[in-house]
């Protein structure tokens, strides 16, 4: 797994709600500019994840066809855009690759956290149970490898497989970590890079494979990818502790209650009293959890400024994104992207 | 998923035990004409589940180099060396990418079966929880496909990847028929052919490939494989109502327990009593089992001459492995090849 670069000083990046921000609807605008090819990526992943097997489609519609911001799949179509793809419908099939590895991923992920709501819904496998989400995530994974493998590149297919195995060790690791309180920032770090920013990073630099860019450039977007990737990740950590439950989707306090370790709870106990360290140890460590707890965990984090520290981290990432993308020339795709690296932690204020 | 060819006429084949049996070890017979590759191949395998992830190669080893008869990378090996490969190391690192995917779906089956044993030991989820089982399952199967795309044809990869979506396409139809005496054979078949033929038959077809040999050939070691998975898997079925415990290295009784529907449950209830019958809706449709069931299905197994038909359908199958062989040149390895189709039956005499 490659390391995360480390962002350090703090100090020089403005608190996130003084950012220069960009209108809450800056994906929106994004996908606006790529609207026919994410139609057309739309009826790429109905298509496909069609099976004689009824159970599948089904399934697989409860989560795939149900919405979610297609997000990975839009960096993907416009990053190919930016780089003047207009080959034929390659970006869009390999977008819908990554969205299938996506939904994989969250198939297992629920599974594995035993979650209960996932985009606003009840969860695929609270609906259709556990073994059912493991084996049709199974079948969304290989459906990517088939999609990827009739498109033909190899680098497409070393780019996605490796994030694949990437995102695998990232999930293991996080299982690894839950409960320890002894894990330290830079490992955190290698968790949400291998879980969450590695297939940002793979979707975005398959859009300058496809254009048949040269590697400086696919490099960049691989960089611009893992950057975002990043904020997304730390800006979903802090929401999971300071979000309204019906904006946010999914059950607020769920990583408390799993004892997972993200920044926001690794900053309250490191920037805590003795007394924090206490609870923290209780709930966290040791899982002995009453029903007030979450709301003291929520106190104890606003006095040690952990979600602030959280959204300053998140906000110097997104920084990095749009500093990837400065060799690219001035374009309306170009605005979009850097307008989304700044959407990834304004969801969080 | 292509529905398996179906022998119809029982008659014509002799019962099991009267057939001109090979050795029991017919495939250690056929590891000693590849002993070479197998040992590449499983320095292939020790070195790909490598990860910096300490849990991953400690999971892994649990299973992958903790043995297991390696049956499906022995047969990719055997069939490129009948076909005269003889290029390099392909041959070893496509049987290893077999048995990961091989792996990878044994580890996400025990989850969802909820098995405590695997191969005599207690199973990966048992020992390391099921989160980890299903994400370390994740991770083989990335690598499986990172392997294939270093091996750089997309032939095999459409063969497998394609293999993979249909194992789980099996593996899901085997979840929706659990509990439903209303399945027809027909439809056991499909979940056979798809959960377990489907990727002997991908094993083999890859040993044609990487020898590029004719269409013909990759067909007729495709109809070769998937002609044994049927017959493994009957066995398999078979055994799980008929073998000593040890000898399994499973639990005797887990299909029964589970509710799953396999040939010796569908000849015992359409061949049984209203009585039978009636004994077969509590305990597989209603799940209601008592201590004394196990054995009194034995009981009914044997009058209704289940566990034989399921095992004269499995010869059947290894006819057919048979026949597919005959426009290969006379060779010890196709000697082999043909001696262990009769080794999946013998074992479960």
């Amino acid at each position: 797994m490659r390391a995360a670069s480390l962002p350090t000083d703090l100090q020089d990046v403005p608190a996130p709600d003084s950012l220069d921000a960009p209108p809450d609807d800056a994906l929106a605008d994004l996908a606006a500019l790529v609207a026919d090819d994410l139609l057309a990526c739309n009826r790429v992943i109905v298509q496909h994840m069609q099976s004689e097997v009824e159970l599948i489609p089904r399934l697989a519609a409860h989560l795939v066809a149900a919405g979610g911001k297609r997000l990975r799949p839009i960096l993907t179509i416009a990053t190919a855009r930016m780089c003047g793809y207009g080959g034929g419908q390659r970006h869009v099939n390999l977008a819908a690759c990554v969205e299938f590895i996506h939904t994989a991923t969250l198939l297992h992920d629920d599974v594995v956290d035993g979650s209960q709501l996932r985009r606003g819904l009840a969860s695929a496998n609270a609906v259709f149970g556990n073994e059912a989400s493991v084996l049709v995530g199974d079948f969304l994974f290989s459906r990517a490898f088939q999609l990827m493998t009739a498109d033909g590149s190899l680098d497409v297919l070393r780019i996605l497989s490796d994030a694949a195995a990437t995102i695998a060790e990232g999930e293991v690791l996080q299982l690894v970590t839950q409960n320890d309180l002894s894990t330290t920032e830079a490992r955190y770090l290698d968790v949400i890079q291998g879980k969450t920013a590695a297939l940002f990073a793979a979707a975005c630099q398959v859009g300058a494979v496809v254009a048949n860019r040269p590697a400086a450039e696919a490099l960049a977007l691989s960089d611009y990818g893992t950057a975002i990737g990043m904020a997304f990740q730390l800006v979903d950590d802090a929401l999971d502790y300071a979000a309204d439950q019906r904006m946010l989707g999914k059950t607020v306090g769920d990583d408390f209650r799993e004892g997972k370790i993200t920044l926001p709870v690794l900053a309250a106990y490191h920037g805590g009293t003795a007394e924090d360290r206490a609870f923290w140890c209780r709930t966290i460590e040791a899982s002995e959890q009453t029903d007030d707890d979450l709301e003291h965990a929520l106190v104890l984090m606003a006095r040690t400024g952990a979600i602030d520290a959280t959204l300053r981290r998140a906000a110097l990432y997104a920084e990095q994104a749009k500093a990837a993308l400065v060799s690219f020339p001035p374009s309306a795709l170009r605005r979009g992207l850097v307008a989304v690296a700044d959407y990834t932690v304004q969801r969080g204020c």
